[in-house]
Protein backbone atom coordinates (compact mmCIF):
# COMPACT_ATOMS: atom_id res chain seq x y z
CA UNK A 1 0.00 0.00 0.00
CA UNK A 2 1.04 3.53 -1.27
CA UNK A 3 2.09 6.24 2.10
CA UNK A 4 -1.17 8.10 2.21
CA UNK A 5 -0.93 11.69 1.05
CA UNK A 6 -2.99 13.29 3.45
CA UNK A 7 -2.25 16.38 2.66
CA UNK A 8 -4.06 16.29 -1.02
CA UNK A 9 -7.45 14.95 0.62
CA UNK A 10 -10.50 17.67 1.04
CA UNK A 11 -13.11 17.05 3.40
CA UNK A 12 -16.21 18.61 1.94
CA UNK A 13 -18.97 19.61 4.07
CA UNK A 14 -22.18 20.38 2.68
CA UNK A 15 -24.84 22.54 4.46
CA UNK A 16 -23.84 21.55 8.04
CA UNK A 17 -26.30 22.23 10.54
CA UNK A 18 -25.10 21.28 14.10
CA UNK A 19 -22.14 22.84 15.54
CA UNK A 20 -21.53 19.91 17.34
CA UNK A 21 -21.55 17.55 14.20
CA UNK A 22 -18.85 20.02 11.89
CA UNK A 23 -16.46 20.12 15.57
CA UNK A 24 -16.76 16.27 15.54
CA UNK A 25 -16.20 15.87 12.03
CA UNK A 26 -12.72 18.33 12.20
CA UNK A 27 -12.17 16.26 15.44
CA UNK A 28 -12.37 12.93 13.84
CA UNK A 29 -9.49 14.32 10.75
CA UNK A 30 -7.59 15.87 13.18
CA UNK A 31 -7.80 12.08 14.64
CA UNK A 32 -6.32 10.52 11.44
CA UNK A 33 -4.04 13.12 10.32
CA UNK A 34 -6.03 15.11 7.78
CA UNK A 35 -5.97 18.73 7.88
CA UNK A 36 -8.00 20.01 4.99
CA UNK A 37 -11.90 20.97 5.61
CA UNK A 38 -13.74 22.63 3.00
CA UNK A 39 -17.41 23.87 4.14
CA UNK A 40 -20.00 25.00 1.56
CA UNK A 41 -23.10 27.15 3.17
CA UNK A 42 -22.96 26.22 6.12
CA UNK A 43 -25.32 27.62 8.78
CA UNK A 44 -23.53 30.22 9.91
CA UNK A 45 -23.76 29.60 13.58
CA UNK A 46 -22.92 25.85 13.16
CA UNK A 47 -19.09 27.24 11.55
CA UNK A 48 -19.06 30.27 14.35
CA UNK A 49 -19.88 27.85 16.98
CA UNK A 50 -18.06 24.69 15.71
CA UNK A 51 -14.57 26.35 16.69
CA UNK A 52 -14.27 24.81 20.10
CA UNK A 53 -13.70 21.06 18.99
CA UNK A 54 -11.59 19.02 20.64
CA UNK A 55 -7.89 19.21 19.41
CA UNK A 56 -9.22 20.54 15.96
CA UNK A 57 -9.24 24.04 16.30
CA UNK A 58 -6.89 25.50 14.16
CA UNK A 59 -7.58 23.01 12.19
CA UNK A 60 -11.59 24.47 12.01
CA UNK A 61 -9.81 28.08 11.65
CA UNK A 62 -8.43 27.05 8.82
CA UNK A 63 -11.62 25.66 7.29
CA UNK A 64 -12.33 27.20 3.69
CA UNK A 65 -15.79 28.44 3.22
CA UNK A 66 -17.37 27.97 -0.47
CA UNK A 67 -20.96 29.01 -1.69
CA UNK A 68 -21.07 26.34 -4.16
CA UNK A 69 -19.62 22.55 -4.37
CA UNK A 70 -18.60 23.78 -7.97
CA UNK A 71 -15.93 25.44 -6.02
CA UNK A 72 -15.23 23.62 -3.18
CA UNK A 73 -14.01 20.91 -5.58
CA UNK A 74 -12.52 22.84 -8.63
CA UNK A 75 -9.14 21.82 -7.75
CA UNK A 76 -9.74 18.20 -7.09
CA UNK A 77 -9.08 15.40 -9.98
CA UNK A 78 -11.77 12.95 -8.05
CA UNK A 79 -14.65 13.74 -6.50
CA UNK A 80 -16.65 11.44 -4.32
CA UNK A 81 -19.77 11.68 -2.60
CA UNK A 82 -21.13 9.96 0.52
CA UNK A 83 -24.69 8.75 0.54
CA UNK A 84 -26.43 6.30 3.09
CA UNK A 85 -28.11 5.01 -0.03
CA UNK A 86 -31.88 3.79 -0.24
CA UNK A 87 -33.51 6.91 0.29
CA UNK A 88 -33.68 8.06 -3.54
CA UNK A 89 -32.69 6.16 -6.72
CA UNK A 90 -28.98 6.77 -7.87
CA UNK A 91 -27.46 8.10 -10.96
CA UNK A 92 -24.06 7.23 -9.99
CA UNK A 93 -21.97 4.17 -9.73
CA UNK A 94 -22.19 3.28 -5.86
CA UNK A 95 -19.48 1.88 -4.02
CA UNK A 96 -18.78 0.03 -0.45
CA UNK A 97 -16.07 1.91 1.72
CA UNK A 98 -13.61 -0.51 1.66
CA UNK A 99 -13.34 -0.85 -2.12
CA UNK A 100 -14.22 2.92 -2.35
CA UNK A 101 -11.29 3.78 -0.11
CA UNK A 102 -8.84 1.82 -1.96
CA UNK A 103 -9.45 3.87 -5.25
CA UNK A 104 -9.10 7.12 -3.40
CA UNK A 105 -5.86 6.00 -1.48
CA UNK A 106 -4.47 4.98 -5.16
CA UNK A 107 -6.08 8.80 -6.50
CA UNK A 108 -4.67 10.52 -3.52
CA UNK A 109 -0.92 8.99 -4.92
CA UNK A 110 -0.81 11.58 -7.69
CA UNK A 111 -3.84 14.22 -7.24
CA UNK A 112 -6.45 15.77 -5.15
CA UNK A 113 -9.46 14.22 -3.77
CA UNK A 114 -12.72 15.99 -2.45
CA UNK A 115 -15.19 13.80 -0.10
CA UNK A 116 -18.36 15.59 0.64
CA UNK A 117 -20.79 14.84 3.45
CA UNK A 118 -24.44 16.41 2.92
CA UNK A 119 -26.69 17.67 5.66
CA UNK A 120 -27.57 15.76 8.86
CA UNK A 121 -30.79 16.23 7.35
CA UNK A 122 -31.17 15.73 3.91
CA UNK A 123 -27.23 14.33 2.73
CA UNK A 124 -26.45 15.97 -0.86
CA UNK A 125 -28.78 17.14 -2.64
CA UNK A 126 -29.13 15.82 -6.37
CA UNK A 127 -27.45 19.17 -7.67
CA UNK A 128 -24.56 18.21 -5.30
CA UNK A 129 -23.98 14.59 -6.30
CA UNK A 130 -24.30 15.68 -9.95
CA UNK A 131 -20.71 16.61 -9.04
CA UNK A 132 -19.50 13.73 -8.02
CA UNK A 133 -17.71 10.70 -10.18
CA UNK A 134 -19.33 8.34 -7.91
CA UNK A 135 -20.38 7.72 -4.59
CA UNK A 136 -19.16 5.83 -1.39
CA UNK A 137 -21.42 4.24 1.36
CA UNK A 138 -20.86 3.02 4.73
CA UNK A 139 -21.57 -0.52 5.06
CA UNK A 140 -24.66 -0.25 7.89
CA UNK A 141 -27.21 -2.72 8.80
CA UNK A 142 -30.63 -2.11 6.79
CA UNK A 143 -32.47 -1.46 9.73
CA UNK A 144 -30.51 1.54 10.55
CA UNK A 145 -28.46 3.32 7.49
CA UNK A 146 -28.71 6.35 8.60
CA UNK A 147 -25.23 7.55 10.42
CA UNK A 148 -24.26 10.26 12.90
CA UNK A 149 -22.13 13.27 10.44
CA UNK A 150 -19.24 13.08 12.79
CA UNK A 151 -19.31 9.42 12.76
CA UNK A 152 -19.45 8.87 9.43
CA UNK A 153 -16.28 11.35 8.83
CA UNK A 154 -14.62 9.25 11.60
CA UNK A 155 -15.33 5.78 10.03
CA UNK A 156 -14.17 6.94 6.09
CA UNK A 157 -11.50 8.65 7.17
CA UNK A 158 -10.45 5.46 9.24
CA UNK A 159 -10.96 3.04 6.16
CA UNK A 160 -8.18 5.24 4.43
CA UNK A 161 -5.55 5.35 6.75
CA UNK A 162 -6.34 1.61 8.20
CA UNK A 163 -3.59 -0.46 7.63
CA UNK A 164 -4.18 -4.08 6.08
CA UNK A 165 -0.71 -5.34 6.88
CA UNK A 166 -1.03 -4.20 10.69
CA UNK A 167 -1.65 -7.63 11.91
CA UNK A 168 0.77 -8.46 14.13
CA UNK A 169 0.17 -7.69 17.38
CA UNK A 170 2.15 -3.92 18.39
CA UNK A 171 3.29 -5.52 21.92
CA UNK A 172 3.61 -9.18 22.31
CA UNK A 173 3.55 -10.75 25.92
CA UNK A 174 6.79 -12.54 26.45
CA UNK A 175 6.38 -16.24 28.00
CA UNK A 176 8.02 -17.35 30.72
CA UNK A 177 10.63 -20.22 29.65
CA UNK A 178 10.27 -23.46 30.27
CA UNK A 179 12.82 -23.51 33.44
CA UNK A 180 10.84 -21.34 34.89
CA UNK A 181 7.56 -22.79 34.49
CA UNK A 182 9.04 -26.25 35.87
CA UNK A 183 10.22 -24.11 39.00
CA UNK A 184 6.50 -22.68 39.18
CA UNK A 185 4.97 -26.40 38.71
CA UNK A 186 7.45 -28.24 40.82
CA UNK A 187 6.30 -25.75 43.65
CA UNK A 188 2.49 -26.37 43.02
CA UNK A 189 3.23 -30.00 43.75
CA UNK A 190 4.64 -28.84 47.04
CA UNK A 191 1.55 -27.26 47.65
CA UNK A 192 -0.46 -29.78 46.33
CA UNK A 193 0.99 -32.65 48.60
CA UNK A 194 0.98 -30.13 51.56
CA UNK A 195 -2.69 -29.88 51.31
CA UNK A 196 -3.30 -33.60 50.51
CA UNK A 197 -4.59 -32.79 46.86
CA UNK A 198 -2.12 -35.37 45.54
CA UNK A 199 -1.73 -38.04 48.42
CA UNK A 200 -5.66 -37.84 48.89
CA UNK A 201 -5.95 -39.41 45.30
CA UNK A 202 -3.11 -40.70 44.00
CA UNK A 203 -3.21 -41.50 40.24
CA UNK A 204 0.20 -42.57 37.97
CA UNK A 205 0.09 -39.74 36.16
CA UNK A 206 -0.95 -37.13 38.43
CA UNK A 207 2.21 -34.78 38.13
CA UNK A 208 2.20 -35.24 34.69
CA UNK A 209 -1.68 -33.88 34.64
CA UNK A 210 -0.57 -30.94 36.78
CA UNK A 211 2.36 -30.08 34.25
CA UNK A 212 0.52 -30.16 31.78
CA UNK A 213 -1.89 -27.89 33.30
CA UNK A 214 0.55 -25.20 33.92
CA UNK A 215 1.74 -25.45 30.59
CA UNK A 216 -1.22 -24.62 29.13
CA UNK A 217 -1.42 -21.29 31.21
CA UNK A 218 0.46 -19.89 29.09
CA UNK A 219 2.49 -17.95 31.72
CA UNK A 220 4.00 -14.80 31.26
CA UNK A 221 7.46 -14.19 31.73
CA UNK A 222 7.27 -11.03 34.02
CA UNK A 223 4.77 -12.76 36.24
CA UNK A 224 7.09 -15.90 37.37
CA UNK A 225 8.42 -14.01 40.56
CA UNK A 226 4.69 -12.67 41.64
CA UNK A 227 3.99 -16.32 41.24
CA UNK A 228 6.80 -18.14 43.07
CA UNK A 229 5.88 -15.81 45.76
CA UNK A 230 2.55 -16.95 45.83
CA UNK A 231 2.70 -20.88 46.03
CA UNK A 232 5.52 -20.19 48.22
CA UNK A 233 3.43 -19.01 50.71
CA UNK A 234 0.85 -20.89 50.38
CA UNK A 235 3.60 -24.00 50.69
CA UNK A 236 5.16 -21.94 54.26
CA UNK A 237 1.43 -21.82 55.81
CA UNK A 238 0.25 -25.43 54.49
CA UNK A 239 3.40 -26.52 56.73
CA UNK A 240 3.54 -24.55 59.27
CA UNK A 241 0.90 -26.33 62.66
CA UNK A 242 -1.95 -24.24 63.44
CA UNK A 243 -2.00 -22.49 66.18
CA UNK A 244 1.44 -21.84 66.11
CA UNK A 245 2.68 -17.80 65.09
CA UNK A 246 3.65 -16.96 61.89
CA UNK B 1 -14.27 -14.56 7.65
CA UNK B 2 -17.25 -16.23 9.38
CA UNK B 3 -20.23 -14.65 9.83
CA UNK B 4 -20.11 -12.32 12.41
CA UNK B 5 -22.68 -13.71 16.00
CA UNK B 6 -23.80 -9.76 16.73
CA UNK B 7 -25.34 -10.71 19.16
CA UNK B 8 -22.53 -11.66 21.51
CA UNK B 9 -20.96 -8.63 21.15
CA UNK B 10 -21.45 -6.63 24.77
CA UNK B 11 -20.90 -3.09 24.05
CA UNK B 12 -19.91 -1.32 27.77
CA UNK B 13 -20.20 1.67 28.42
CA UNK B 14 -17.71 2.59 31.62
CA UNK B 15 -18.82 5.69 33.56
CA UNK B 16 -20.15 7.93 30.48
CA UNK B 17 -20.86 11.62 31.42
CA UNK B 18 -22.43 13.31 28.32
CA UNK B 19 -25.71 11.89 27.06
CA UNK B 20 -24.89 12.75 23.45
CA UNK B 21 -22.28 10.43 23.95
CA UNK B 22 -24.29 7.31 24.96
CA UNK B 23 -26.81 8.29 22.53
CA UNK B 24 -23.87 8.72 19.83
CA UNK B 25 -22.69 5.08 20.76
CA UNK B 26 -25.87 3.52 20.57
CA UNK B 27 -26.79 4.66 17.29
CA UNK B 28 -23.44 3.37 16.26
CA UNK B 29 -24.12 0.26 17.50
CA UNK B 30 -27.47 0.22 15.67
CA UNK B 31 -25.94 1.08 12.67
CA UNK B 32 -23.58 -1.86 12.42
CA UNK B 33 -26.19 -4.44 13.63
CA UNK B 34 -24.95 -4.88 17.30
CA UNK B 35 -27.93 -4.82 19.98
CA UNK B 36 -26.48 -5.39 23.47
CA UNK B 37 -25.49 -2.39 25.47
CA UNK B 38 -24.49 -2.62 28.72
CA UNK B 39 -23.53 0.58 30.76
CA UNK B 40 -21.61 0.56 34.42
CA UNK B 41 -22.35 3.60 36.74
CA UNK B 42 -23.38 6.03 33.72
CA UNK B 43 -24.00 9.62 35.31
CA UNK B 44 -27.91 9.06 35.67
CA UNK B 45 -28.56 12.20 34.10
CA UNK B 46 -26.89 11.21 30.67
CA UNK B 47 -28.36 7.77 31.23
CA UNK B 48 -32.01 9.31 31.18
CA UNK B 49 -31.12 11.90 28.38
CA UNK B 50 -29.68 9.95 25.92
CA UNK B 51 -32.96 8.08 25.31
CA UNK B 52 -33.66 9.73 22.04
CA UNK B 53 -30.91 8.51 20.13
CA UNK B 54 -31.63 8.32 16.23
CA UNK B 55 -33.03 5.10 15.35
CA UNK B 56 -31.64 3.50 18.53
CA UNK B 57 -33.83 4.11 21.31
CA UNK B 58 -35.01 0.83 21.88
CA UNK B 59 -31.61 -0.16 21.92
CA UNK B 60 -30.96 2.37 24.75
CA UNK B 61 -34.34 0.94 26.54
CA UNK B 62 -32.34 -2.29 26.67
CA UNK B 63 -29.16 -1.57 27.94
CA UNK B 64 -28.43 -3.07 30.90
CA UNK B 65 -26.85 -1.08 33.72
CA UNK B 66 -24.34 -2.42 36.75
CA UNK B 67 -22.44 -1.25 39.14
CA UNK B 68 -19.15 -2.77 38.45
CA UNK B 69 -17.40 -3.65 35.25
CA UNK B 70 -17.02 -7.71 37.14
CA UNK B 71 -20.58 -8.08 36.71
CA UNK B 72 -20.82 -6.36 33.41
CA UNK B 73 -18.29 -8.68 31.38
CA UNK B 74 -18.96 -12.25 33.87
CA UNK B 75 -20.68 -14.14 30.99
CA UNK B 76 -18.04 -13.07 28.31
CA UNK B 77 -14.91 -15.15 28.17
CA UNK B 78 -12.91 -12.52 26.09
CA UNK B 79 -12.82 -8.94 28.00
CA UNK B 80 -11.27 -6.02 25.48
CA UNK B 81 -10.27 -2.53 26.81
CA UNK B 82 -10.26 0.46 24.91
CA UNK B 83 -7.38 3.15 25.00
CA UNK B 84 -6.22 5.61 23.83
CA UNK B 85 -2.61 4.82 24.43
CA UNK B 86 0.02 7.48 25.98
CA UNK B 87 -1.57 8.33 28.76
CA UNK B 88 0.02 6.01 31.15
CA UNK B 89 2.15 2.68 31.65
CA UNK B 90 0.05 0.01 29.71
CA UNK B 91 0.24 -3.13 31.82
CA UNK B 92 -1.54 -5.33 29.23
CA UNK B 93 -0.64 -6.48 25.38
CA UNK B 94 -1.76 -3.44 23.28
CA UNK B 95 -3.57 -4.68 19.76
CA UNK B 96 -3.97 -2.07 17.04
CA UNK B 97 -7.67 -2.11 16.25
CA UNK B 98 -7.24 -3.91 12.40
CA UNK B 99 -5.83 -7.11 14.46
CA UNK B 100 -7.48 -7.14 17.62
CA UNK B 101 -11.27 -6.94 15.54
CA UNK B 102 -10.12 -10.16 13.79
CA UNK B 103 -9.22 -11.91 16.99
CA UNK B 104 -12.75 -10.40 18.46
CA UNK B 105 -14.39 -12.18 15.48
CA UNK B 106 -12.99 -15.27 15.94
CA UNK B 107 -13.88 -15.28 19.54
CA UNK B 108 -17.32 -14.53 18.90
CA UNK B 109 -17.98 -17.63 16.72
CA UNK B 110 -18.10 -19.25 19.80
CA UNK B 111 -18.74 -17.07 23.06
CA UNK B 112 -19.05 -13.84 23.90
CA UNK B 113 -16.95 -10.74 23.97
CA UNK B 114 -17.06 -7.32 25.93
CA UNK B 115 -15.58 -4.51 24.02
CA UNK B 116 -15.16 -2.05 27.07
CA UNK B 117 -15.03 1.99 26.51
CA UNK B 118 -13.98 4.55 29.62
CA UNK B 119 -15.28 7.94 30.43
CA UNK B 120 -14.72 10.99 28.60
CA UNK B 121 -12.71 12.43 30.54
CA UNK B 122 -10.27 9.25 31.87
CA UNK B 123 -11.02 6.40 30.02
CA UNK B 124 -10.15 3.03 31.61
CA UNK B 125 -9.15 3.08 34.74
CA UNK B 126 -6.55 0.91 36.00
CA UNK B 127 -9.12 -1.31 38.02
CA UNK B 128 -11.11 -1.21 34.97
CA UNK B 129 -8.26 -2.48 32.84
CA UNK B 130 -7.90 -5.37 35.14
CA UNK B 131 -10.69 -7.05 33.98
CA UNK B 132 -9.55 -7.01 30.40
CA UNK B 133 -7.70 -9.62 28.39
CA UNK B 134 -5.83 -7.13 26.31
CA UNK B 135 -6.36 -3.44 25.17
CA UNK B 136 -7.38 -2.09 21.49
CA UNK B 137 -6.32 0.97 20.21
CA UNK B 138 -7.24 2.97 17.12
CA UNK B 139 -4.45 4.30 15.02
CA UNK B 140 -4.85 7.85 15.33
CA UNK B 141 -2.37 10.33 14.28
CA UNK B 142 0.40 11.29 17.27
CA UNK B 143 -0.98 14.84 17.16
CA UNK B 144 -4.34 13.97 18.10
CA UNK B 145 -4.62 11.00 19.71
CA UNK B 146 -7.76 11.72 21.58
CA UNK B 147 -11.01 10.23 19.79
CA UNK B 148 -14.56 11.39 20.53
CA UNK B 149 -16.49 8.21 22.53
CA UNK B 150 -19.27 7.94 19.89
CA UNK B 151 -16.43 8.21 17.10
CA UNK B 152 -14.67 5.52 18.92
CA UNK B 153 -17.18 3.09 19.03
CA UNK B 154 -18.53 3.61 15.49
CA UNK B 155 -14.88 3.00 14.39
CA UNK B 156 -14.31 -0.19 16.32
CA UNK B 157 -17.73 -1.10 15.38
CA UNK B 158 -17.41 -0.42 11.53
CA UNK B 159 -13.73 -2.45 11.69
CA UNK B 160 -15.67 -5.43 12.97
CA UNK B 161 -18.05 -5.63 10.62
CA UNK B 162 -15.92 -4.12 7.36
CA UNK B 163 -15.52 -7.01 4.81
CA UNK B 164 -12.32 -7.22 3.50
CA UNK B 165 -13.65 -8.85 0.49
CA UNK B 166 -15.88 -6.30 -0.39
CA UNK B 167 -13.70 -5.11 -2.85
CA UNK B 168 -15.63 -5.22 -5.89
CA UNK B 169 -17.95 -2.13 -6.85
CA UNK B 170 -21.24 -3.09 -5.84
CA UNK B 171 -22.69 -0.90 -8.87
CA UNK B 172 -20.80 -1.03 -11.98
CA UNK B 173 -21.35 0.75 -14.78
CA UNK B 174 -22.24 -0.81 -18.20
CA UNK B 175 -20.28 0.59 -20.67
CA UNK B 176 -21.51 1.34 -24.72
CA UNK B 177 -20.87 -1.44 -26.76
CA UNK B 178 -18.67 -0.57 -29.67
CA UNK B 179 -21.05 -0.26 -32.29
CA UNK B 180 -23.10 2.31 -30.33
CA UNK B 181 -19.73 4.09 -29.46
CA UNK B 182 -19.00 4.67 -33.24
CA UNK B 183 -22.64 5.97 -34.14
CA UNK B 184 -21.41 9.03 -31.70
CA UNK B 185 -18.52 9.46 -32.83
CA UNK B 186 -19.93 9.04 -36.54
CA UNK B 187 -22.41 11.82 -35.60
CA UNK B 188 -19.35 13.69 -33.78
CA UNK B 189 -17.65 13.68 -37.70
CA UNK B 190 -20.63 15.04 -38.82
CA UNK B 191 -20.24 17.71 -36.36
CA UNK B 192 -16.79 18.20 -36.93
CA UNK B 193 -17.43 18.58 -40.44
CA UNK B 194 -20.12 20.80 -40.27
CA UNK B 195 -18.26 23.32 -37.73
CA UNK B 196 -14.89 23.57 -39.83
CA UNK B 197 -13.22 21.56 -37.24
CA UNK B 198 -11.94 18.85 -39.34
CA UNK B 199 -11.66 20.56 -42.32
CA UNK B 200 -10.26 23.71 -41.43
CA UNK B 201 -6.62 21.92 -40.54
CA UNK B 202 -7.00 18.50 -42.29
CA UNK B 203 -4.45 15.78 -41.17
CA UNK B 204 -4.06 12.22 -42.63
CA UNK B 205 -4.78 10.71 -39.07
CA UNK B 206 -7.71 13.53 -37.99
CA UNK B 207 -10.56 10.43 -37.82
CA UNK B 208 -8.71 8.02 -36.11
CA UNK B 209 -7.55 10.80 -33.59
CA UNK B 210 -11.08 11.13 -32.76
CA UNK B 211 -12.40 8.18 -32.79
CA UNK B 212 -9.20 7.18 -30.19
CA UNK B 213 -10.76 10.74 -28.17
CA UNK B 214 -14.27 8.73 -27.76
CA UNK B 215 -12.80 5.51 -26.78
CA UNK B 216 -11.68 6.98 -24.16
CA UNK B 217 -14.35 8.38 -22.67
CA UNK B 218 -15.62 4.98 -21.44
CA UNK B 219 -19.45 6.14 -22.61
CA UNK B 220 -21.86 3.90 -20.43
CA UNK B 221 -24.33 2.01 -22.60
CA UNK B 222 -27.74 4.30 -20.63
CA UNK B 223 -25.74 7.74 -22.25
CA UNK B 224 -25.99 6.45 -26.06
CA UNK B 225 -29.30 7.95 -26.48
CA UNK B 226 -28.69 11.06 -25.00
CA UNK B 227 -25.06 11.61 -26.81
CA UNK B 228 -26.76 10.65 -30.12
CA UNK B 229 -30.01 13.26 -29.31
CA UNK B 230 -27.23 16.14 -28.43
CA UNK B 231 -25.15 15.83 -31.07
CA UNK B 232 -27.69 15.12 -33.90
CA UNK B 233 -29.28 18.68 -32.59
CA UNK B 234 -25.77 20.24 -32.87
CA UNK B 235 -25.14 18.71 -36.52
CA UNK B 236 -28.44 19.84 -37.44
CA UNK B 237 -28.27 23.16 -36.12
CA UNK B 238 -25.28 23.82 -37.75
CA UNK B 239 -26.45 22.94 -41.44
CA UNK B 240 -29.38 25.07 -41.16
CA UNK B 241 -28.44 28.58 -42.41
CA UNK B 242 -28.45 31.62 -40.30
CA UNK B 243 -31.61 33.53 -40.27
CA UNK B 244 -33.48 30.15 -41.54
CA UNK B 245 -36.40 29.60 -38.49
CA UNK B 246 -36.05 26.20 -36.86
Amino acid sequence: MPVIKFDRLRVVLVATRNPLNLGAAARAMSNFGFARLRVVNPYPLAFREARSAVGASKLLGNAKEYSTVAQAVADCTLVVGTTAVGHRELQHPLRRLEYGARLIRKQLASSRVALLFGSEKFGLSNENLSHCHWLLHIPTSRENISMNLGQAVAVCLYELVRDAKALGPTEKQALAAAGDVERITAMLFDALYASGFLTRRPTTDAEERVRRLVRRLKLPARDVASWLGILRQIVWKLRTPAGKPR
